[in-house]
């Protein structure tokens, strides 16, 4: 197997599904070819040329300070992208922090290009006060910042019919962590006026779907209205120059490029809330409205794809989270279930954002199947897959949120598994 | 006075200081000559030229997903970068994490270029068994990851003269905040073996300075030897592959591009611990080893070179943070520092990490000298700088960290000065 520079996690595990892409090699070979002095500075690996590294960077006098840093020439840790979605690479993350540029992707319709100064939201309906804000004037309002979680509903959908996904990106890469700023929900519809018949809001994008969602007002109380993650600005891709984020809920309700709040009486029923985003039961009923987020875990490292190199000692890492509170407590089981240990969880614990854990291990050499099984501080536990299936049945796409089984075979390849 | 659409902070708030990187212009304008598609595509803005912006983004299908995100072409905030540093423009960002393409740098003699299947740290001295370990092998040993913040010692240095930076950027810029993880250094070393008479610890980069300082191992409990920065591997500029990190103490001591832990019995008096980064006192005598980085806090809006831009509403905006732990406290004063008034601090409070706190304030159109103050749970409150310059004279060039006063003139225009 190729061994692979790029690989985070536990240096005994090699990795696949993480080269450089071949759009930039493309780039880089074109932009070679023009030989351009500009192209060139803009096309530069940082802080060089693979080819070009010093035998001993300490006799070389090293590269002048930027103004906007570059990740290096070395690492190639991407988003698995398709034109709609792209999912983030949890198998070469770190921590709890997703960087921006590696946030997961769910647009119906492309990314809109918006100029935040021609931007405007919307606030009407049953409120005393219609609004049209300014981005400049959102930005007066108080603010406030948190780190959360959005996941997509249909992160690892695939998974219902069997085991899909070959690595933690395929099968969980729907998920990404951010240090989220904006306005509490709250405060601008304080400033509107709600009417007493006002109980829901649509909440609508300005995307080429016009994205679409109903949402209760009884349970807004930590919506924000976002402008920033992770200190800048939001990327394009992630709602720019606005977006709404509803902690713990699916990542669809979080509608990107707002531009439009109507307070209304009743939910409208949208396309994103019946025909799509709804769970088909055994019994042919569909639920709706299952905006929060269950318990989920993940074991990112060893995953499948990877391989550990030998038997000896491993730490197991990986990602927790809820989207009703606090992760409670990891259990980790490397016997398919059989047994479990609980992991150390990295603190801060915040609600409704990954937590990472990590527990020491010493394989054996031996056929093992890893699993982690995330209990948030509601007492709800994350179910085996035979639990999850007996209670929904395989026809739903959406909120699948089962223990992932990785199984490592005696070479200590890495494989999905549904035990 | 220009407005500019790259503001964050208050939205009544002009901000000056940060603009499109002439660079970036420069290359945008050779590239167009070449005419390139190539080119065109990797020095594209993101998701479009400002000139294209469409009339309504809802009738135009949007752009396809990526695998690497980019910011949009409206925003430019920027390090401001001379060779050996850059400064993190605090005046532009939100909440506490800092993006790493704009986290500060100081370097001695450039970022080196060093590939990390090839870079090695060796640990000798008084040890029992001397180690080499590759990056792959030092990934294997147990990880932690811990949001800090990173400061140079001299952030603020020349602010002892007189008010000298016009924006907070210029002020406090060479300080800013990761989630780092790595290797805790007390597990590498108990790997290593100490000898009972090695107390101190001699730590290099393979930097062109080969930048090496010595550290009391007493001290070094929180210490982590660092590959990876907000969930990706470290930034070139950074100490790509591995640094050491030193939570809440100067910069410098944090050595980039580790490469030799020696472990000794004394300090060896180095440049960087005796010519360089010592604090010159006014009776002649340099105090030396002074690691940690005092409380210390800065309003980053309204700051300088911003506008207040009308009486009413506004969100005083800050940062706190201290080398010795949590923040206790922030007082915030609009009158030169003749009242006080305590600011809400933005939760979790982290030790050693910046704490976002923000306060409630109705603008009369006067003039008005903003201050914050921060008290660290030791109890330590930041001085004014007469209590600072009573102390320690103005000879010193680090360990600045006095109150920092804006002055809001009539106009609203926000002044460095010192009162």
């Amino acid at each position: 197997m190729k061994k692979s520079r790029d690989t985070p996690g536990s240096p005994m595990i090699d990795a696949r599904h993480i080269g450089p892409p071949t759009r930039r090699a493309f780039l880089v070979g074109a932009a070679s070819a023009l030989g351009a002095a500009a192209a060139h500075a803009l096309l530069a690996p940082w802080p060089g040329r693979a080819a070009d590294v010093p035998v001993d960077p300490t006799r070389v006098p090293g590269a002048p300070a930027t103004d906007y840093g570059r990740r290096s020439t070395f690492e190639h840790a991407r988003r698995l992208a398709t034109p709609q979605r792209s999912r983030t690479p949890l198998q070469a993350l770190h921590g709890i922090v997703t960087p921006s540029a590696l946030h997961f992707e769910r647009h119906h319709n492309g990314v809109p290009f918006i100029d935040p100064a021609r931007h405007r939201l919307l606030i009407h309906g049953l409120v005393t006060r219609p609004l049209i804000l300014t981005m400049d004037e959102l930005k007066q309002f108080p603010s406030t910042s948190r780190l959360a979680f959005v996941e997509c509903a249909g992160n690892g959908g695939r998974e219902w019919q069997g085991p899909a996904g070959v690595t933690v990106q395929d099968t969980h890469g729907l998920t990404s962590v951010s240090e989220w700023t904006g306005v509490p929900l709250a405060t601008v519809l304080r400033e509107a006026g709600l009417r007493p018949e006002a109980s829901w809001m649509l909440a609508e994008g300005s995307d080429a779907a016009a994205m679409t969602r109903s949402l209760p007002l009884a349970r807004m109380d930590t919506a924000l209205l976002c402008y920033a993650q992770n200190g800048e600005p939001l990327r394009p891709e992630q709602g720019y120059p606005l977006r709404l984020l509803v902690p713990g809920w699916e990542g669809n309700t979080c509608i990107k490029w707002l531009r439009r709040l109507k307070l209304v009486s009743a939910p409208r029923m949208t396309r994103e809330e019946t025909a799509k985003y709804t769970d088909l039961m055994p019994d042919g009923a569909a639920r709706q409205f299952t905006f929060e987020m269950d318990a989920k875990s993940v074991i990112t490292a060893p995953s499948g794809g990877q391989r550990v190199r030998k038997p000896g000692y491993v730490e197991i890492r990986g990602l927790a989270w809820s989207g009703r509170g606090r992760v409670g407590q990891v259990d980790v089981s490397v016997d398919g279930g059989r047994s479990w240990r609980v992991a150390q969880l990295q603190t801060p614990v915040l609600p409704a954002c990954h937590t990472r854990f990590r527990l020491d291990w010493r394989w054996d050499g031996r056929e093992a199947v890893l699993q982690s099984r995330c209990t948030d501080e509601t007492g709800y536990r994350q179910p085996a897959r035979r639990e999850l299936v007996a209670l929904r049945g395989v026809n739903s796409y959406y909120h699948y949120n089962a223990i992932q089984s990785w199984k490592i075979d005696e070479r200590g390849d890495v494989h999905n598994v549904q035990v």
